[in-house]
């Protein structure tokens, strides 16, 4: 049994939790930052509590602040949300040792997936898919050498430690991959304080595809079908859909059955992504990472299946079986996810932080609002700009493209600028409608023009 | 093809309305009096023009004028809601000459159900169970008194032109028959012109349970499950469900086909609902009236069902058939649906109109809102007290009062009272959790105390 749920997090997930907690009769902490005072996140939570000032480091990353809070006003467990502290193992181990549930999966598991070349291998190893490269990291310039022409040009340089984007670059001649072998190792040593890289075949024309898994402590582990996550820019999603529109079903069964065995592989325990890249050319598709934590993307799984993922991580974390088998699962319509952020598209997608003084959400058949923004609400600048999500749900690809645009159509934010627009110029977009595209596709053309 | 629809209403179903029509890609004509100024539903259509005066009767009931807007606009069709003109046969009328499409049954079939007592001897005719009673109107008293003998007391005198809970009173034996038949018929005289009057056996514990149909011009009628709206004040109701949680699965079969042989008696078109009487001695059900148009409820059937009824409404006519078969019709999980008023339910459900000053809605997971308030905007005193319908989706009953429960708590509406602490405590009520309760449930209890 959980009883009280400290939430180290805040803005929209945190409220997400705040909400499942209480559908299941479980009372709330929140912490918040100097600069989250009038928070939703703060107002919704049974009890909450400064946790310091406006920096994340500060703040939200206040390791020892958060367990000295959870563990003073009686919680039994901490969710960790996503970004922050919900990869961090140091802090999972905390929880561990402090008799806090952690709501995420084992310590050892996030440590596991979250150094690249390890969790590839290890994945290699369970029979998944990988894309062809070195085995773990190339010890030199020269061995990178001999990767490159086992595989093939054009390669890709990746930092073991990386993430975010960051530490990864492409080289398409042996000339390019000395280069870049250099830069990538520099930054990652400054960037992540290892210089340890390893080589993949670079993959030009693909989809982000995905698959969420949920695990739990009596061996149960099902997978909810996929999320297509192509439409990025720098590395960032913008637009989720589930179920992609580019698998054949025989792809989606292999896919989600591969998920399945990877997360058994590694005694999987609560709710995680299996993110693949899903060659458009031949077909085929290759583990990419996993991420040990609930997905800003969840809702559009939600929306499909019926199932509340973080109720789910909730009553796995209390020991719980999981209430559904996998031939329970049953997947209906179709769901779009559109991260609303307060940046500006017109202007290269510029923070606009500020005070909202109109929100008017749209609402009706077929439309789920999660946001902690309100109108009056004073956007701080020191977080993520991600301010709302707006998920629409339809019988089929087409109806939810038809719902989405009337949903954003009446969607009006006044006081600052957002991502609103783009949203609305991406369902006009041929290539996004027509599912030709792969993750290229922003970098490759500004449908802002 | 319909391309342009007049919208003859205000609020939130007009609201409602024109989603629908933008995601057909139909353009909306929105008509506002004076007092609606800065409603939402002039806003979100794409053109709105000013009717007339704040009453009703010089606005949103001014037949004429509605016809010529829609006229003068390029309209091909009107949307009449709920409510206003949606059941008024001469405006029903009024558009087939004027060559509108009115996006309803035709006007016969409002004619025809419109009376009560012809709409019950026109179901008794198809087969459908009715509450014993006089066959029609009784001409005087001694022909009350034959009836009363027959069928024996209490019984119920209505009036056959009676709505909205006037025109109604009961009698438990003679002496109150022949009180109550004087005042009932002085009664129906002055409040609807016609003083005749009908007699049916009273049943004293019941549950309201109503079938939602749809019929097209191809001959095709579907129910979609049944509503169960048990929970009124003064015969409004307050709270919406479905399914019933009273009626077995046989019931549920057999209500379901009874209501499409009802509709199917009358060749009906469009969306409509037959409204029964479920008896809970007799685990019986009887026809009580058929309303035909939209309902205010219908959010809780598209929630179990996942079909849009107004866009259905638009499409039947507009011609085409209906896009579904009954055994396609698949019902998922409960829904519940509470009306929030502008009302004190502490004073006695004081109508409380004026500025909204916050407000603060619900979402995330399992949560729909249907409204046109917002933020900013004041309510006027002149129509009907609905400011916003909460709709929530559980995989069953007791999942989907919990989400009611956690979207209630965080429901916050500054600057006028509501009905938000109403639906609080029902869902604290015993009697309301455990089923245990008919239409007498508020008359008898006083759930504010």
């Amino acid at each position: 049994m959980i009883k009280k749920v400290l939430i180290a997090n805040r803005g929209e997930i945190a409220v997400r939790i705040i909400r499942a907690c209480h559908e299941l009769g479980i009372e709330t902490v929140s912490i918040y930052s100097e600069a989250d005072q009038d928070s939703l996140h703060r107002k919704l939570a049974t009890e909450s509590y400064c946790i310091g000032p406006k920096l994340s480091k500060d703040s939200y990353l206040d390791m020892i602040g958060i367990i000295t809070i959870a563990e003073s006003t009686g919680c039994d467990a901490i969710h960790p949300g996503y970004g922050f502290l919900a990869e961090n193992s140091d802090f999972a181990e905390m929880c561990e040792t402090s008799n806090l549930n952690f709501i995420g999966p084992m310590s050892e598991t996030i440590s596991l997936m979250g150094v690249k070349d390890v969790a590839k291998q290890t994945m290699k190893e369970a029979n998944v898919p990988t894309v062809p490269g070195s085995d773990g990291v190339v010890e030199s310039l020269e061995d990178a050498y001999k990767v490159a022409e086992e595989i093939g040009f054009p390669i890709i340089i990746k930092a073991s430690y990386g993430g975010g984007g960051k530490g990864i670059r492409i080289a398409r001649n042996k000339e390019e991959l000395k280069q870049n072998y250099k830069l990538t190792e520099q930054e990652a040593e400054s960037a992540f304080g290892n210089k340890s890289l390893y080589i993949e075949k670079y993959i030009e024309n693909f989809r982000h595809v995905e698959i969420q898994v949920l695990g739990d402590y009596h061996g149960n582990v099902v997978h909810l079908g996929e999320r297509d996550c192509t439409v990025q820019r720098r590395m960032q999603k913008l637009v989720e859909e589930a179920p992609s529109p580019v698998i054949s079903k025989e792809t989606r069964q292999e896919m989600g059955e591969t998920a399945v065995r990877a997360a058994k592989s590694i005694d999987y325990i609560g709710a995680g992504t299996i993110e693949f890249i899903y060659d458009l050319n031949e077909h085929k598709f290759y583990f990419m990472e996993m991420n040990t934590r609930i997905q800003v993307e969840h809702p559009v799984t939600e929306m499909i299946t019926g199932i509340d993922l973080v109720k789910a991580q909730i009553q796995v974390a209390a020991h719980e079986p999981l209430a559904f088998k996998q031939e329970d699962i049953e997947f209906k319509g179709h769901a779009f996810e559109f991260r609303i952020n307060a940046e500006n598209p017109y202007k290269n997608f510029m923070p606009s932080a500020g005070k909202i003084t109109e929100f008017l959400q749209p609402g009706g058949f077929g439309v789920r609002m999660d946001t902690a923004s309100y109108q009056g609400y004073t956007i701080p600048p020191f977080y993520d700009s991600m301010i709302a999500k707006l998920i629409v749900h339809g019988s089929d690809r087409d109806d939810a493209l038809k719902t989405a645009r009337r949903a954003l159509s009446e969607f009006y934010i006044g006081g600052i600028d957002t991502t609103i627009p783009f949203h609305q110029r991406l369902l006009e977009n041929k290539a996004f409608i027509n599912n030709d595209y792969n993750t290229n596709f922003l970098a490759e053309e500004d449908i802002m023009k």
